[in-house]
């Protein structure tokens, strides 16, 4: 049972009522938990020391959307698409066939190359969904490969109507056999709910047909358009309504009230020339914020939480701060998970010790890899 | 006389007239030079072998605008700006102040680390400036300390108007003794040519003064409106006129017809929400493009050149291979050199292996660090 002392903190970020910033701070670590947070001069002893000479250390990064599980990339459809060319792309359905090419092995290794990749920019609890398979064997098995990264698994068969179906048909497999297939390898259900895609009804039938198979619901919401995501994501019950980029001010209400948490991505934006949501109205109508990545081939293809924190301070009108607090705590709820994403006394001991003396860093370097080591 | 020959190159970025980028290709270095380019399967034999595994080789970038030697940060001026807060700063100040309190060794110990962080984000070359002394002592010591790290060095005496002093007297004193102190630690001379700051007629005077001792003009033009220094450049025939962020039709001609590189700092206009210039104008009109990161505590404290290659695809209309090119080709004829900036036969063996299969990602992965080697 050794416990270790972190200390020498310049400025570390627990997200405790009383003092969710401290200066010249220590942490003890014991159990794989914190133990104890306090004044640097008041640390208590401790089998090891760690000292991190005026270092910032914040919570590990909870990404609380990501669609891992895939083979292929789309680069070129990305290049077409700056560049302003069109791009005769199957879009997501280049994915698709590129995954269900994939053997196990190989998309085992893509997801372990990408966490690792997250791990090394500060991420220590992610999401992993599926969406690229679209058949009960090939969503049952990027689940089950999720899985052996994170117990955060969501089934998102309602990614896409796969090509050859049609709507009414797909909904019937996704809320059938395939449900059945996926729900051991899930915690979450989710469904892209969007005009053209699935519509009110197709989603609320997924979604609840997840409930009754033990999945907690959250849902792809208000991204290209103003649909009626967020709206059946309240009425659901759900955890979390992702992207939030087209709201009206019913949308923003319905998210209050009925504490759902809204995921903010910029990164989609910032890959899809998008406008940003809208940050600031969201907090002020009291919404919780969590922000997150959607690392996906198509429309976000970033890792890394620090760069997704820089866009939110400088185009949707966050403090650097509550972007801080939105890539851990705020993910942190939207995955409904009380021991991560904070480091008050009894959360589980991530620690990220970032090469900066303030959380500040993450926003003001922008593009520079501040993250020095992950505990 | 060992020669290395790096193949199993995915994609390599030559900038070869005929071919600038090849697929499946290899590359000798002899003598720290290219030596040879080609197909894979044509490849010469050679004292030793690396293969890259399909990754993408660039040439390393050429980063042609920083102000790396300064003390001190200004977190809290970036934090309460992007809050929306007033600050009472002293803004550039404060870095003069701290610039001129650190010891030799820090300011040293500063730049090295920060060299250190580009070079591991692929810059192989770099130009650093002055302008954080603004007193005869402090402005040579502070390119005797840039010296040690590149021998791009730039005299920006002319950054701004001291405290206490009045523009004309300060003007005498940058083209008279402290000129005298700074033109044997440098290569160039640049001034801060905006209304408000120096005028057309200091700039002209800091500028040719300067090419009396021996050094080749660059300006800082037309960042925070429209000013006269994209004109004093085409004028005086500087090398590049940096940042251009407001440009009239008269501009974008002078700066075509002088021949005067137009060096794009976006992360400028990320760091302080100003808009972002149109490069797609300066390229249809025949304008050489620089891309660089103004390195700086106050307006741009970014180091990384892809995260600015990202800035320039997202926010400014380049493709991503011209946003490439901007950054190695474009940024050696901003700095006048013809041994960097590709790697045509001949050129400095700067070579940057991408954890990636083409430059393309460089844009479509923001924020990922994907520089997997320098060599
Ligand atoms: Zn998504
Ligand atoms: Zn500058």
């Amino acid at each position: 049972m050794t416990s270790l002392l972190v200390t020498g903190i310049g400025e570390l970020v627990t997200w405790d009522d009383e003092q969710p910033v401290r200066r010249d701070a220590a942490l003890v670590v014991e159990h794989g938990k914190v133990a104890w947070v306090g004044d640097r001069a008041a640390a208590p002893t401790a089998d090891a020391v760690r000292d991190v000479a005026g270092a910032a250390v914040i919570p590990g990064f909870v990404d609380s959307h990501t669609h891992l599980v895939f083979a292929g990339d789309r680069s070129a459809e990305f290049e077409a698409r700056m560049s302003g060319r069109s791009y005769e792309a199957g879009g997501i359905r280049t994915t698709v066939a590129a995954t269900r090419a994939a053997t196990d092995e190989q998309l085992t290794a893509n997801v372990a190359r990408h966490v690792a990749a997250m791990r090394a920019q500060g991420t220590t609890t992610l999401e992993i969904k599926s969406g690229y398979g679209l058949t009960v064997h090939d969503e049952a098995r990027s689940l089950a490969i999720a899985q052996q990264a994170t117990p955060e698994t969501t089934y998102l068969g309602a990614h896409v109507v796969p090509e050859g179906s049609e709507v009414a048909e797909y909904v019937d497999l996704v809320t059938g056999p395939m449900l059945e297939a996926c729900a051991p390898h899930a915690r979450w259900v989710d469904v892209f709910c969007e005009d053209g895609a699935f519509g009110a009804d197709e989603a609320r039938a997924v979604l609840t047909a997840g409930q009754t198979a033990g999945l907690v619901p959250r849902v792809h919401a208000n991204q290209l358009g103003h649909g009626p995501g967020v709206q059946v994501a309240a009425e659901v019950g759900a955890a979390a309504a992702d992207h939030c980029t087209y709201l009206d001010d019913a949308d923003v209400a319905a998210l209050a009230d009925a504490g759902v948490v809204a995921g903010l991505l910029p990164g989609v934006e910032f890959s899809t020339r998008s406008p940003y949501p809208d940050a600031r109205r969201l907090f002020d109508a009291g919404v919780t914020i969590a922000l997150a990545t959607d690392c996906n081939p198509g429309s976000s293809y970033t890792s890394s939480m620090p760069f997704c924190i820089a866009l939110a301070v400088r185009e949707m009108g966050m403090t650097p701060l509550e972007a801080l607090w939105s890539a851990t705590q705020g993910g942190a709820m939207s995955l409904q998970r009380t021991d991560v994403g904070h480091l008050r006394v009894g959360a589980k001991a991530d620690l990220v010790v970032l090469d900066a003396p303030s959380h500040v860093h993450l926003a003001y370097r922008p593009g520079v890899p501040l993250v020095a080591q992950v505990l």
